[in-house]
């Protein structure tokens, strides 16, 4: 009946109510956009889970459970280019987990919060058969609105932030949310559109040309893959957690001087007016490491 | 090591990270109080969650099930006279629901949104062993602060509103968050504090009573049972959802005559200055229908 759980929630969630002129962004983007307080001010809402056995084994550092927790929906923020505010945590509990796993866990939460400026503002334990920890978290833009997933460009130049395929075990647990990153591509105009890699490039970048009702074609032998990740990898493998953007295409060389980040940024390919299908990206047959056109199939 | 929840929850989050002049509140009542866009204007920020077989059973209809989920939160939020805005709802699946189980789930969430005036913006479903339901509401007060557990007077009175006791197999799932209520009583600056009670009036007013670091004296004889409620149930069952609140002595006359709801409205007694102690109400060994002190023990 359900393809995929997208598709659920697609048909789940599109009848719900939105109030007019307060929910500017509902489902389908990394996070939901609301009003702030003037023209220029958004207010950015975000929910994101960690389930044990599903996004993380038992054998995790508990520290980095934590710490995982609260920056996927860091990664979120930034995906829109803001800056994260309040957040509360809502705790799933088993009976058998031990207080030191527990303050292993909150100090994971704690240290990523104070990293990232994020103020804990409280949340729940509950009791549940498997350890879960849903993060509720708010950001907001000031100065400029946030970026969709929606908004792209015909000819727009499709670009990644650092290097894609988990080719660290823990990399999924340790990665880095793109926080000045994204602000800055939003704040300096440059982005018609972000988001960030949550379930590998082969599947957000579809989504994302969806959302914008575009084609896209890929170059790539650029794709900039984690060393030692195979061209597979970094099209499949997901928690990334980087940043996919567009931008005009004579906007390539300001954004290319202006990048005063460590971390990589690469162009690798170009949005098309041919729309994308619903179909996320699989290795052709015949795959080789070349030029490749995600395109309705 | 911990008692209870309440010990575990404060003692993990009492070192957490709060930006001053963001967050006006966090851990520890109804709803995170957060900075508004204004003097006069607060952000509520709540987070609940419903687990099955912990707060509900795989019996319960789904589409009350998926009301509880929402209601809850509302409560919170009317709790501290707020209105509710935008939520997201996080949706744990086990492999084996429904389509139709999930329908009737998502339908009960709209219809209590609608009523309620809450906009749906958004979420995401994970995979659980367990069915789950985690709500993330914002609500806002305008024109008036959040009335919070912590700002009870010495000698104020002590009132609920509607009937305690869960003598109805269903008031869990079809109970009405009081929000009209609260709001009448923040806006009209009755409320010196207000909490909702969701675990039974024996635990809830000592909470109330500690925040405020203070005691509270009870006539057991004045409190509004649900028709065929012991004393004892309306003591100690939870999830009744009222609200709980102190208003200074004089108010009491003005507010009876200006209290304008179909609910019922009941002084059931007074704050003290001698402070209560953690332990929640249990009944006196010797337990009679009469007057009764939550105190130190």
């Amino acid at each position: 009946m359900f393809r995929t759980e997208d598709d659920l929630w697609q048909q789940l969630t599109k009848s719900w109510p939105i109030t007019p002129g307060n929910v500017i962004v509902g489902a389908g983007d990394d996070c939901a956009v609301l009003r702030g307080s003037t023209e220029d001010h958004h207010i950015l809402f975000k929910t994101d889970i960690v389930v044990e056995d599903v996004h993380f084994t038992s054998a995790a550092p508990p520290r980095l459970v934590g710490r995982k927790a609260l920056a996927r929906a860091i990664s979120d923020i930034a995906a829109m280019g803001g800056r994260p505010g309040a957040a509360l945590i809502t705790l799933g509990l088993p009976p058998h987990v031990s207080a030191s796993r527990l303050r292993a866990l909150y100090q994971g939460i704690d240290n990523t919060a104070r990293q990232y400026g994020v103020s804990l503002a409280g949340g729940e334990t509950t009791r549940s058969p498997r350890l879960f920890l849903n993060v509720a978290l708010l950001g907001e833009t000031r100065g400029h609105t946030p970026v969709l997933r929606s908004t792209a460009q015909p000819d727009d130049l499709i670009w990644v932030t650092g290097r894609l395929g988990a080719t660290q075990k823990r990399k999924h647990l340790t990665f880095e949310p793109r926080l000045p990153e994204g602000e800055f591509l939003a704040a300096q105009g440059f982005a018609t559109s972000m988001m960030d890699i949550s379930d590998g490039l082969g599947k957000d970048l579809p989504r994302l040309a969806r959302a914008s009702q575009l084609g896209c074609n890929l170059d790539m032998r650029k794709i900039p893959r984690a060393r030692g990740a195979t061209l597979r990898a970094a099209m499949s493998d997901g928690e990334d957690f980087e940043l996919l953007f567009t931008t005009r295409p004579e906007e390539a060389d300001p954004l290319r001087s202006r990048w005063h980040f460590p971390c990589l940024l690469t162009c690798i390919g170009k949005m098309s007016s041919k729309r994308t299908g619903r179909r996320p990206w699989k290795p052709p047959e015949d795959w080789i490491d070349g030029y490749d056109h995600l395109k309705q199939p």
